[in-house]
């Protein structure tokens, strides 16, 4: 096991009818902005009950947070808390809203061009607003880690922060609100979890079983209750509280605790997403299944690992096994209704040149575990996910 | 599953060389109490590679804390607290010396007779020194957890208090720490941390699949590092780390979030402990097996998947499987050098009434996941460990 550190001082609170507690979770002289996306959270009655909740607190909202949020429409945020002098954010919705809450909480206090915030990556993050959330779309595990993904419109960059003032303080996480999300939501947030996962546990093997096990425990329970999401004519209690509750742990830390981490797949995918809008999970299950074959050779014993406790893979030679892993991967993707080739997007050949040209210019030229995945590798993936 | 709260702001740093990390984890300005338990904190060099950590900061050193803390011992460190006006405590030891420390933590600011706090389980205590961990003996889970258990001699009562304001702020695991162990005491860590995890595994299924696979891996994990130990003619790190971290993520609240605990086994222990001075881990070693057996109805689907998944027990009938998981459980312990049964440890059935009048005493006669386990059932358990 390699040496770390965990420290995750974020309250979960889980359950049903659990929005009331923000009564008791905000503190009682707070000035609350809350922040949400679009008109989904207001006509579903769950900013109804958080305003009751907020009882006689001073607050506000600030609507209109996009998907992969972006620096101007959290820089306008940025202003109105400085302008209006909120003390507390209240993030409301998925993992953009509670990007963006993040960003806002640095921000605010943040002496100098906010935009040096994503260039130094967040190591010039010394203070922050304090802020909480409440979850309604299970994928990112936003809601109980201390990273960020903020995009820039104008020159098509999507770039992630990390602070240790960043973590929420409480995070309320009622599996109910998942009820109204469209079924490709769902789909999306069990491919995201499903490879938050993966990049935490297809390295090769450090002699850390518990990382390990924890970590397929996650796939294995996403494998379960992804398809049934799907079908499932009525919203199933237990299967959106286990969706939500592991989408929380495959991105807390907890399983990356000790152990190598090959976040490639993501770095790819951003890019994707900036240049193109694809969903941040469907960019994710086009570049994994080629990485992967990509890059056998170095995932060799984790790869079979991975084929035979997630899916049952037990007989064939090494690579027979391994090509039977990646292959049950893709269908999984598949299956959740999220295309794993880039010309499902529409996008040929003449795409990889800037994907190429960007992950240069970003510095994603040494990812992975070993450090090794250059930008001719990265060129190789793309070119495999046609 | 069930709702649920989890929060845990414990700092863990982990790994080979971190006792030099205390030089930044404790406040610069800090007064600093190290507690400690014998001599072999001193003996085997770890003390003085803390004071070198903690450099021009003002320390001393309070030693002495026993197995089983009392309140007589903590009370002598809360008098020379308050005396000498420390404002930091520093454990440095096993489960023992951090319960000690969480005591201690407690009474110092509080106002009134301390027993009190025992007596209330802690719901009494507003603040808390802040204090930090350094890990010597991986067993109890103590280092990143809020409870403690501590024993007033004049009595022979052991009780158990928590609170919010007692989690370490960090603590420092480093398994290399654990080299100069006794196999005994090794073998109490890997049976201490596996009825931590049956306890809140072993009761009825609520359709959390995470959870279950959690403490699956915990427990499968165990049972493949637990015998090395024993036979290793040198101390292989990685067993050694492994050990360390499954005992601290088997009672750091994770695997029991959302699903039913079954506390009996240790409140049975804690009597025996008490009057008989039997090291806590082998209690637990006696009543469990017992304990199973006796409530064969109530946990009967989760023995069986227990029985699969941990034992690969698969055929017979329903009672077959669940006997021969027990079987195995006790083959374990047995294995561990933990004998299983009273007249192991020189105690018949006479033994049996002292500690039932204790359980009744302590209000201990409502237990288990139902709270249907009555004094009579904890008989027939204790009748049947003999």
């Amino acid at each position: 096991m390699l040496n770390f550190d965990f420290h995750n001082p974020t309250h979960i609170v889980f359950g049903k009818d659990r929005i009331a507690d923000l009564a008791e979770l905000v503190p009682a002289t707070a000035k609350v902005l809350i922040l949400v996306g679009g008109e989904s959270a207001e006509k579903t009655g769950t900013l109804g009950e958080v305003r009751q909740a907020l009882g006689a607190r001073t607050h506000s909202t600030f609507s209109g947070i996009e998907p992969n949020p972006s620096f101007e429409t959290t820089m306008k945020a940025v202003e109105q808390v400085r302008a209006e002098g909120f003390d507390f954010l209240l993030a409301v919705g998925g993992g953009s809203v509670i990007d963006a809450a993040k960003f806002i909480a640095a921000a605010v206090p943040f002496e100098g061009d906010t935009w040096d915030i994503l260039l130094k990556g967040g190591r010039n993050i010394d203070k922050a607003l304090p802020f909480g959330t409440v979850l309604t779309l299970p994928a990112t595990g936003s809601e109980m880690n201390n990273g960020s993904v903020i995009t820039r419109r104008d020159i098509g960059a999507k770039l992630a922060f990390r602070s240790r003032h960043l973590f929420p303080v409480f995070s309320v996480l009622d599996p109910t609100k998942t009820y109204t999300l469209p079924v490709k939501q769902l789909a999306n947030g069990v491919v995201d979890a499903f490879v938050h996962t993966v990049e935490q546990y297809l390295t090769y093997p450090v002699n850390a079983p518990v990382q390990d096990r924890f970590a397929e425990g996650l796939l294995q329970t996403l494998v379960e209750i992804g398809p049934r999401l799907l079908v499932s004519p009525e919203p199933v209690y237990d299967d959106r509280a286990n969706l939500m509750w592991t989408a929380t742990l495959a991105l807390n830390g907890l399983i990356g605790a000790g152990v190598p981490q090959d976040w490639a797949t993501h770095m790819i995918g951003h890019e994707l997403t900036a240049l193109h809008n694809i969903d941040h999970a469907r960019t994710l299950a086009i570049v994994l299944p080629a990485l992967l074959n990509e890059r056998r050779a170095q995932k060799r014993d984790k790869l079979l690992q991975y084929g035979e406790r997630i899916w049952g893979i037990t007989t064939g030679t090494d690579d027979e096994r391994i090509t039977a892993a990646i292959d049950h991967t893709r269908d999984f993707f598949e299956r959740m209704g999220i295309p794993t080739r880039l010309n499902a997007y529409g996008l040929g050949r003449e795409a990889i040149d800037v994907v190429i040209r960007q992950l240069d210019a970003h510095g994603m030229t040494k990812l992975s575990e070993h450090g090794d995945l250059t930008i001719d590798v990265s060129r190789r993936i793309l070119e495999a996910a046609l």
